[in-house]
């Protein structure tokens, strides 16, 4: 069975995995791990362990279908008073990881007697900050603060981690012996390239024979991409890679005016096709409804699976 | 499919269930719900919800045997300081409860993503304490506090609920469409006969063509079943049952001298079996070490499946 690892965390990660669950393929999902908002902020801080929450949508993206939903309800759910407002996803994730020693061996234990159809690897098991240095020289720390901008604020210039973190080496397994590495789609900064900061990622992409597929994202996000066209993204992703990527994913549907119309209040615009000339772009039809901004799971796997 | 179901709650109903789960069966495992003791006790004052611990154990007992362990150690887990103490499995049980309106619902959704071999239904969906009166006249109320007596007391002379509560209405089907019905082995009076104590139960057990087998006690509790034989159990679970049980599974293997000094230190004693001359008893080898006084499950669910 051809293997495909899926790097990313958040949305995206969960979009790509629910759609190639669907194909005989055997599925890893690398999370980023260094979250620092919410729920999963809070347990960090009290409880010393990983952030759990990238991690929780990825195991439900892998549930079979007939339980997605049921995961996910049940997952999210919050306790009203008594139990510190938690998730009880997180509660979950958070049992593995303290009962298993860490949060590997606790995902394992956990896909198990969920039966998923995958493997969701973190990308390191180490306690980092994400940090981001702007071009005037200000460095932000945190994901939260990088995710979420207050006001205006100066291009990013590059991320780090802090304290250095090492690559989860069972991940290092996978992308070494995968047939095709998915990055994105997902926030540039906090969600994909956060995953290329960690220790030994570089080599083990470098010597893997797997082709890169780069799934561009549909809008630009405030504070973190605006003004990038396709190319910026993946002229950026590629500062953080050992080799250029091989296949750059890319939509040409029509987005409707209305929707156009609600992003641009909230500062986000149409990531521009700028690469006809590159062989590497494949370009289809990923959106279903104009007035939903959001990639078809369906149509999205569809193409990555041709280059499996 | 032959349907058994299984009446009880506590560990006796755990080795029931485990062992017939290996067989083709259609399993019910009814569940007493007045538990009111320890974490179990805490979310039902703080939260409002249906004791989960004894629902708990049955799931697990139901886990693909790949799974029972990991299942076990994450309901079991407990976290230190930070959510108050509670076990995930009540956690769990507690969100799923809240979730979807009621406990019955929620056991239904989470043995779905578990894909547990067998259906949990709570006995009662209401909230109600379990009750004891003595023969000198005094009440005990809450179940923790008849299963655990305080120094010596006088004989049980009989329990109740209060308020009052009503049969969950899938326990009542399953009854009434079952093959046969295990009773125990179990806490005679505070985990199988409070079952019987619902409104509707006993409507159920006459009109359903299930033969009854009643699986006896390997010992005697203090202060609940002090110098009982296997006819004081079967004559006091009778006074609790429409009809007569069909069947009496008792043990025949010697215990080890060694054990039954343990046993002494706690005043526990073999019950003796006096019923040689009843048909209705079958009596086997069902303890397989001398040392271990309990049920093998095997042996225990080898006699029941003859009886389906």
């Amino acid at each position: 069975m051809r293997k495909v690892v899926v790097i990313g965390g958040g949305s995206g990660s969960y979009l790509v995995l629910k759609g190639l669950k669907e194909y005989p393929l055997q599925i890893y999902s690398i999370v980023s791990m260094f979250d620092s908002g919410g729920s999963t902020g809070k347990l960090r801080d009290q409880l010393g362990v990983l952030p759990p929450g990238d991690v929780r949508r990825c195991l439900i993206a892998l549930a079979d279908d007939d339980h997605e939903n049921i995961l996910r309800e049940l997952f999210m759910f919050r306790f009203e008073g008594g139990v510190e407002n938690h998730s009880l996803g997180n509660l979950i994730l958070t049992a593995a990881e303290q009962n298993y020693g860490n949060l590997a061996e606790g995902i394992k234990k956990l896909s198990q007697v969920l039966n998923l159809k995958g493997t969701v690897l973190p990308v390191s098991l180490d306690n980092a900050q994400l940090c981001a240095q702007l071009a005037d020289g200000t460095v932000i720390k945190g994901e939260t603060n990088i995710d979420i901008p207050e006001g205006e604020r100066a291009k990013i210039e590059k991320v780090f981690l802090e304290p250095p973190a090492k690559l989860n080496s069972e991940a290092a397994e996978a992308i070494r012996e995968a047939d095709l590495i998915v990055i994105g789609p997902g926030d540039l900064y906090t969600s994909l390239i956060p995953n290329m900061l960690v220790e030994g990622i570089q080599e083990a992409l470098a010597e893997s024979k797997a082709k890169i597929a780069y799934v561009c994202n549909l809008m630009t996000k405030k504070g973190e991409t605006d003004g990038f066209r396709v190319s910026d993204f993946v002229n950026e992703i590629e500062n953080y890679l050992p080799r250029p990527v091989d296949h750059i994913i890319c939509n040409e549907n029509h987005i409707s005016r209305m929707s156009l119309e609600r992003y641009r209040l909230n500062n986000q615009f149409p990531v521009v096709f700028d690469m006809a000339e590159d062989q590497r772009a494949i370009v289809a039809e990923l959106i279903d409804q104009p007035d939903v901004v959001r990639h078809n799971l369906r149509k999205l796997a569809h193409e990555l699976v041709r280059l499996c």
